[in-house]
């Protein structure tokens, strides 16, 4: 096991019913900006909830914020906050909404041009507005952790930070909000948990048994209840598991003290700014191939990959790990997400363009080796199409 | 699952070397208190490293905290860091140590007779100093929660309390600690863990399925790594990842979301009250017979316990739960700790005495269903004869 760190003061309040809670949670005399993205916040009654659970406080609200959220829209968020002099803001929403309220939080009190938030990946943030949040859409695992990704759009510029001030204090996380999920967000966000697992996982062995036992319980209770949520999407246990799933994801615990990969998020994101796809989508196009490629650097974990999130423990090494790689693109398929660049209409001429993107990003030594470089991420994404 | 609140702000710092960073935690102008247990901490050398990481700080030392940290010592304790002035109280050893130093925290600045926060569980704290801890025995989870148990030599009464204001501001946990533990101490760590986690898994089952995968891969992860540590203590993965799962065990993640037993505890704090003996033996002692009385309540879980931690899939559904059950002992004794009262000269005789203390301490109602009363305790008892 490596050394670690690892710090989440996050307080989750979880269950069907707890938005209600937002009334102790907040003092009384708060003065709160309310963040949320387009209009299924208020077509699902999930703000008309959370307006309710404010009661008499002083509170303002600010909607229209985009998936990959934008630098753009939200300094006008900054704006409102230092104008109406908001101290508390919430986020009601999935990642976007989350993502890009912890960047409002950064940017108000911010010394300086808030875009060198995202430039100095969050290092130079001294103080940041509280956040809380009502997690709507199980993904990203913004509701736990201290990560934002905001994209400048004038740029065209996608970037990350990172910094303890903007962990949520509290998180409510309600169930029953996946039961009005678009199919297609619901099977986006399967596979975006899903991969945020893989991405600290299928590197190599450093005996970090607790670890792999939780990064696999957590894989196949994804493969277990992803294709049924979809099928059963009211189904309260289902959906609980499944959002419970994708906080524990991304909240530091199975990450800490094991290597970790990332490089199918680096080259995901490219599909994401030259395309548009889907996030989860470009996940699950470069996750299979990318394992392909890296066979024999992740073959001690791919083994046990194999044997204990999908029970194969017949035929040789090559074959098991062929076999596990094959049933991952089918759970992705059976889920309804397409795995091939072609199914998305993108083409080999585009394959230069991206490897380009990705070497102008310092995106030159990508994996858990660095050994990633723009020439196997081309190979790669070759075999995506 | 049913609803829940997660909460846990202690900051994690892991692997070997890391006491040295306490220099980095605390403030340059920090008044600490050291507190200790016995002659071990100076033998071992931690306590060396400590004074040597706190360099320049004014600090105070406290030992001579007993296992079963009694009141009357650390009354003593309060008494030292309210004439120096201490503003933190820095604890090295084990649980007892940790739960003695979050006392003294709390009661420092309590108004009234601090014996009350045992007696009101810890509900009328209003502050507390802030703690860290330097863990050298892997055992109770103190390092990461916010429960400490006292007992008060002069009325033979052993209490616990519980307040998000003791959880620890950071604890160190190093690996190479282990090495020099005497091995009943190790193996009554082992024990005690894995009874912490059976108390939050083996109830009734509520479609936790996360919180189940995670309780069998630790019960998994001390099955396998608890005989080899004993044989090998000075391996540092099996010391890092049993050091970890000790501390997962119960630091409230586990059992968020799913009933908690706990009867196994309650029964077993009368056997060390009355007759000395080490907490974690108490519980092995209890455990095997409690499930087997409790096999029709717990039924459901039990048949789960035994394919997914056991690998058993033979047999009938009473078979199965008869070889986990008897799989469990088997794991104790192996580990070098006898499971019946006979092998520590308690007899039938004294079965009485230990269900009218139960009584006289409010234990009459016990697990899950609160269905444990003193005359199910009796079965229990005389079942651990």
């Amino acid at each position: 096991m490596l050394n670690f760190d690892y710090y989440n003061p996050t307080h989750i309040v979880f269950g069907k019913g707890r938005i209600a809670q937002l009334d102790t949670l907040l003092s009384k005399d708060a003065r709160v900006l309310v963040l949320y993205g387009g209009s299924s916040a208020q077509k699902t009654g999930t703000l008309d909830e959370v307006r309710k659970a404010l009661g008499d406080r002083t509170y303002f609200e600010f909607g229209g914020i985009e998936p990959n959220p934008s630098y753009e829209t939200l300094m006008k968020a900054v704006e409102q906050v230092k104008q109406e002099k908001v101290d508390f803001l919430l986020a009601v929403g999935g990642g976007s909404v989350i993502d890009g309220t912890k960047f409002v939080a950064a940017a108000v009190p911010y010394e300086g041009e808030p875009w060198e938030i995202l430039e100095t990946d969050g290092k130079k943030i001294k103080e940041a507005l509280p956040v809380g949040t009502v997690l709507t859409l199980p993904a990203t695992g913004s509701e736990m952790n201290r990560n934002s990704v905001v994209t400048r759009k004038s740029i065209k510029s996608k970037r990350g930070f990172h910094n303890d001030h903007v962990f949520p204090v509290f998180s409510i996380l309600d169930p029953t909000k996946v039961y009005t999920l678009p199919p297609r967000q619901l099977a986006n966000g399967v596979v975006d948990s899903f991969i945020h697992i893989t991405e600290q996982y299928l590197t190599y062995p450093v005996d970090g048994m607790v670890q792999d036992e939780f990064a696999e319980g957590l894989l196949r209770t994804l493969i277990k209840i992803g294709p049924e949520l979809l099928k059963d999407q009211k189904n309260y246990d289902l959906a609980a598991n499944f959002m419970w799933t994708a906080t524990l994801a991304l909240n530091g615990l199975i990450g800490a003290g094991v290597p970790q990969d990332w490089a199918t998020h680096m080259i995901g994101h490219e599909l994401t700014a030259a395309f548009g796809i889907d996030h989860g989508r470009t996940l699950a196009i470069i996750l299979p191939s990318l394992l392909q490629n890296q066979r024999e650097a992740k073959k001690g974990k791919l083994l046990q990959y194999a044997k204990n999130v999908w029970h194969i423990d017949q035929g040789s090494d090559d074959e098991r790990i062929d076999a596990a790689i094959e049933k991952t693109r089918h759970f992705f398929e059976l889920l309804g997400i397409p795995t091939h660049l072609k199914d998305y209409d993108v083409g080999e001429e585009s394959i230069d363009m991206l490897v380009k993107e990705l070497e102008a990003h310092g995106m030159s030594q990508l994996g858990e080796h660095k050994a990633i470089t723009p020439e196997v991420s081309r190979a790669i994404l070759l075999a995506s199409l």
